[in-house]
């Protein structure tokens, strides 16, 4: 165990980098990609499946968490680590996305957000400190500042008065944060929507206050790859090469190619995991609706090369016997979709993860060997030229 | 692999029995219990899972298959076992039971059954001769007679034409599988609903065209535990001690327990598979209701001391690095409840499933120690003392 948080840049190929975050609870392998736990839970997975499939960290979410079981209730348990039986790195964010998204009534000021909860309608306040309060009651070892998400489109003046507000909220969250025990992590976030003089100007301004990692958010919610990759390169230009950059909610796998190009070291999105329950794939070979007729009889499987589940800190006998998707057969999965049997939605959502673990395995190695533009040719070329 | 079907008395204590089938696809310990897999698949479990709780065994049925995919189609995938990806022994229901709880628009003749599918309205004829066809397509180690089943209570001329039609199928039952490949089972079940004199026709006539294990069918719809047992004692008489003795659809753990004690060798039940989807759990220390509130801060697993799964032919390295149901807290089992996230109900059926074997290996070395009678009272006294 260490006891410091600390990020080390390995190889670089162009603007992407290769690298590993120290954290007490362990490392991450960068680029990483974060599997989404929301509830405590990675949804339809054991989480010994989801560290198999090659996961240093998973994200939670603070506003689903603090509605339900709560955050005091989670630390009187002893803390997230041990509810949810993950003793590896947990990422949270601080609640103020899905406040927008989620929760009715809002009321934001200077102070913080009010909101009623949209499972039973119950009032609660976050404020930057107590986003911080609550991060830390759950024990995570990076925490989020709170931020103001508007829903966009949104005219430029109220784009810019929000990010200034997350900018004076940033402020108070560093302040909040020095009562966190020694070893965490707390990142800022760029907001600014797609105007790249705000996304400049909240970039330096959350340098300036200093953070341990700068996340990217306000993107992903449905604007064009372009439009995303474009703020995403400007706002790099600010953020400092010595910390690890985090392009919150994204994305699909050639998102996270284009990003990693652009020097994005950290993902999270549901994506892998959503689709699972909804009979869509990711494989090598690209995406497959096994709820398509066509795969009704196709004994093979969704992708035989498959070596879910990654081989890391597990043994050879555990992987021997622990099945694999690749072991089922394209007809069973579809034919597991059509009666909406639980187990299908476990075998897809295991193997998605698998496949963007393999994917940032893939990622990494040609960082490294800074071949990654060829490999993000190879793996296009791949999902859409095979037969599927 | 050997190539018969047979069955093995190992030891008694009193009316229960200790024994061993042999199939060609492994052995069956009894007196056992077989988990549910209504539509090829034991519901939020994987197969592995159920195969390292200790579950020699599993039951399909050949009304959910024969509507989707349809038996053609898992024959044209290599059969059941290969699609469902269970190598171990599979014994299939004939759809009679299902045809009357679940399809629409039955209607009864001398030939077979005509219904219409729960799913689609689309038409399908069950002959016996269909029954065996669809059995032996989908590859089953053990199939059943088709038999008719009747919504109780109904009136004693009624359930005797019932009992005497299902005789009758039973005969074409017994001709249609000499067509079927050696090393598979068929078994008779005894109908005659709680008419001692009708079970015993029954009894007597299945044993007069032989088969190679005898059901009672019929019971576990509601009637009284004790009905249930007396009705069981009465056909017991009539069935020869060299066959396995199959209690249909039985039951609690407590069932469970009884029937053993009258000479049942085999059981399959949904209970511990549907209550874990309904965030009940059935321990050593008796049933919990995990959404109750006083579990909500609750540290304790289920049960500290379940094996869960049980070792049998698993590596340790397996069994070391598998998670355990007794790795998560109630609180965490109840915030998943609450949550209505899969996982809960993954866990809780895990568990479920992991705590019928755990009984049932109980049962075995007990009547194998001539003690069935104390651990009997053991056990019943475990599930009513302890403190939960």
């Amino acid at each position: 165990m260490q006891d410091a948080f600390s990020f080390r840049l390995i190889s670089a190929d162009g603007a992407a980098r290769r690298g590993e975050i120290s954290t007490p609870r362990g490392a991450i392998r960068t680029p990483a990609f974060m599997p989404v736990g929301t509830a405590a839970t990675v949804k339809a997975m054991f989480l010994d499946s989801v560290r198999a499939a090659g996961s240093d960290v998973v994200l939670a979410n603070t506003y689903h968490l603090m509605l339900r079981p709560g955050a005091e209730r989670i630390a009187a348990l002893g803390g997230l680590h041990k509810f949810m039986r993950w003793p590896h790195p947990i990422l949270t964010d601080s609640g103020g996305y899905q406040v927008m998204s989620l929760a009715k009534l809002r009321k934001v000021s200077e102070q913080g957000v009010t909101f009623r909860s949209h499972l039973d309608g119950a009032m609660f306040e976050l404020s930057p400190e107590r986003a911080i309060e609550i991060q830390n009651l759950l024990g995570a070892d990076i925490a989020m500042q709170l931020d103001e998400c508007l829903r966009l489109p949104a005219p430029e003046a109220e784009v810019a008065r929000a990010m200034r507000l997350s900018l004076r909220w940033a402020e108070r969250c560093k302040r909040a944060f020095e009562a966190v025990p020694p070893g965490r992590a707390l990142f800022g976030i760029v907001q600014g929507g797609v105007a790249p003089t705000l996304r400049s100007e909240s970039a330096r301004e959350l340098v300036r206050i200093g953070f341990h990692g700068y996340a990217i958010g306000g993107l992903a919610v449905g604007e064009p790859q372009d439009v995303m990759l474009a703020t995403v390169e400007e706002t790099m230009i600010e953020l400092p090469a010595e910390k690890p950059r985090y392009l919150m909610g994204v994305g699909e796998p050639d998102d996270l190619l284009a990003a990693v190009a652009r020097g994005i070291d950290m993902f999270d999105c549901v994506l892998p995991t959503r689709a699972g329950r909804h009979a869509l794939a990711y494989t090598r070979n690209g995406k497959i609706n096994i709820r398509n007729a066509r795969h009704a009889e196709d004994p093979r499987p969704l992708d035989e090369s498959s070596d879910c589940p990654a081989a890391r800190d597990y043994s050879r006998a555990y992987l021997h016997h622990l099945a694999k998707a690749r072991d089922y057969s394209r007809a069973y999965l579809h034919h597991l979709a059509k009666a909406n049997e639980m187990l299908g939605a476990m075998l897809l959502t295991w193997a998605n993860v698998a496949y963007y673990q393999q994917l940032m395995d893939g990622i990494r190695a040609a960082v490294a060997a800074r071949r990654l533009k060829d490999f993000a040719a190879e793996t296009r070329a791949r999902w859409t030229q095979e037969p599927r």
